[in-house]
């Protein structure tokens, strides 16, 4: 069965900015996309911010098996019902990439929990980055390590919650370190942060770069139906308790009553 | 050195239900606060929905070690900016303390990243709530197991992350199981949800339930400098960087300026 | 591709005892193969204490994809070298299945690290299965809960390290609880452990239970090459060095030579 | 109350190589020693391989709260007769600090159940220590990084089981990063471990890395009495079941037994 990606790009920069347009003519999200059907087992399509409803219409959403997720300039310019919207359908079950300045978005900060701050600098020094979990899925296909001749440096500590798993660390030249691939579950939806793909380098047309993406987008994709109840706190009625039982006691709620929230 | 504990209270159940205040005459919050304050080593105030900023402004939340929190009927009613400022206090190092209801809470929901969801029934049933992980200081001065001899049966799936640590898991007459007593880190801050405490039952009176209370207070409580630094994501210039390197590669931002986000 | 399974069985109470006898013509263990085998993409075999390297030689091991470990009353009869040999496949990689008893295994002590112990009685009481991670692949084709009509009680404090993920927690009659269902990660290997399967009564005949051991087997499963490397600790001499450094201080080993264990 | 400290030694690259025993006259146990005694609330004492029982009698581990571990060269000539009771201590909630070499140690690798194999060089670069997690009681009181100015490098992948917590990150002159600090809770006993260490450079008197072993053994001990009960896995007979309930079925059991293992 093809999965069904949605890349989601911010795709400011990369229509201002002469050196992303340069060299992503496509946008960063044509880009991704594009290295996600050179899988035959994925079927990728785009959708950015300056979409009706930023691409992300409910029923679009509900026909996505997993999203990748790349803003950097305009995190605040996303609507907050459509990040619930996303959210919603992570927690039912679709699979989340979130990239690189991904790390300050509205959608990645809600799942967390955390600030997801971290330290940078932009210099286009070289970082590597060490495979810590050669079995995982995400991880096939890669040396023991690989390099990105020019990145922008993230450094640690990166304030996300202890990861699931913990995939990839880079090591940069200027001296910092930094959790640079994680999971998490949410709900019933994978998460993976991968944090190289800064905007003004050619991040996204690395091979190894490319495989990441294509192994995380199959390691997310979850093919059970869509936990929809998982937004509702249902009651149990005293006489469909699994087992009998005798009520007692006062009462806050009436019978059949809806519960609060 | 005394922990500077916050009893966050809903406080209108505890006024507009005959039955909660008959039990709680000083509040749900007031009973809490007493437990608490019972231990020595801690001291305890409180803090209600209807006070100005609820009770919560930044400077009390300045000099708060650890807040607990018990809502039910009125969690929309808690302002998103002081919801943001608790959050940033739990970053920084506060303990947080969330209860029965709570879960339900913007704030857990938002430190969580996940619907927090849960089944229920209110039949006054018997719950058994089992100590799972017997040395973890929360688990601390009870058996085996302890009773709360009428309780709402709060049932899994429990829609929260994977706990750091899994400290209690109830049995109840009506057949369902929850785990009852979970812990978390979020930036700086511990976090313990634990789920007894339904307002039309005496369960803050209950001696086990004041026992894990205090425990959890003192577990939760972090002596260290708040994390202030938390919610930055500071440039590290490339004179600075801790290993000498030589700036190379186009730029998106200029020398100095402040990152996106 | 085909999963290729190996189910291992003590096969000791499977020919001694009349009642697991007659539950189990073919031994546990044929009935659990018989249940994975009801799949096309597994394919199941067995081995049992009593073969020569209780049927698991070194090439049979390379080539087992998963393997599930049913044991009871012999553990201390599984000689050490097979147990070493068995983790050092799961490290490498290979699946494995921890069923009932086999709590007590010494491969499952070994890859825990903890003393896996329970509380346990043998009433024919009744256990409700909950399903606490609705979208794990090892829930898939379940209710929110099943019945084991008749079981023996597992009970917590189950001594285990905390679980990556918990996938089913247990209700029993007599008023206990236990993570009847968790999983974990040792190098390379997938671990899930299931409780459920008292071999006198005919657990391993029910369909729910049938479903997650071949749900388990599935999810088990790693298609990526054997981490054969992951038992060394290889030296990276200095000019091997991925960034060129230059050697100072004095030294404990003389080039070249091999670290020590 | 004080904290009481043993620092096991393998005492035998302390004594036999020159370097090392100018570096520690009173070995790197004495060392270790004297910068926890230098903590009022630590009272440290030492015991190496060559004494009896290796310094770990019966009644000396009952009286131990936190047991720190360096080993390097005669792993293997611990015996596993004292492993299986220094883990038994951890399971009752001795806390354990492992430093350096002692990840190819055997109680490390049996507490841990991985293979805990990593990358390594002699060559006397620099390590930088990063804080990830600035909040944690084992990183207060130091910077945001620190400096070893000789060491050892550790690279990964290291195959230990995703931590609890990840504490420390390294950085390595040569292009490599490790995982240099992370936690593990096993039954009741937190465990910690550390990688800087290696014998020939001074690094256990270097003030960041003292201030390290002393948060770490304060971190690691847990004053709740000793929870010898976790070994056994004890009946529960019908009658004395939480809940009342009849007995049925068949049995392997016979009434009062005691259980297989």
């Amino acid at each position: 069965m093809t999965i069904r990606a949605v890349v989601w790009g911010e795709n400011v920069h990369d229509r201002e900015n002469e050196t992303v347009r340069s060299l992503y003519p496509d946008g960063m999200h044509g880009a991704i996309a594009g290295a996600l059907n050179a899988d035959p087992a994925i079927s990728a399509t785009t959708a950015t911010l300056d979409q009706p409803e930023h691409g992300l219409s409910e029923s679009r959403l509900r026909d996505t098996d997993v999203l990748t997720w790349w803003g950097h300039k305009a995190h605040g310019d996303v609507e907050d019902a459509i990040v619930e919207r996303v959210a919603r359908r992570v927690w039912e079950g679709m699979g989340l990439i979130v990239l690189h300045s991904g790390h300050f978005s509205k959608i990645f900060r809600k799942l967390m929990g955390t600030p997801c701050s971290l330290k940078w600098r932009e210099a286009g020094e070289k970082e590597r980055v060490w495979v810590i979990n050669p079995l995982h899925p995400i991880a096939q296909g890669l040396g023991q390590s690989f390099i990105v001749p020019e990145t922008e440096m993230y450094g640690e500590p990166f304030a996300i919650p202890e990861p699931l798993e913990t995939v990839f660390i880079s090591w940069y030249d200027g001296g910092e370190v930094f959790r640079s691939g994680v999971t998490y579950r949410r709900g019933g939806g994978s998460i993976f942060y991968f944090s190289p793909g800064h905007e003004v380098y050619p991040i996204y047309h690395d091979p190894n770069v490319q495989t990441v993406l294509r192994n995380a987008v199959k390691w997310a994709y979850n093919p059970a139906p869509a936990l929809t109840g998982i937004h509702q706190a249902p009651n149990v009625p005293v006489d469909e308790a699994p087992e009998p039982i005798v009520e007692k006691g006062p009462h806050l709620h009436k019978p059949g009553e809806a519960g609060l929230r």
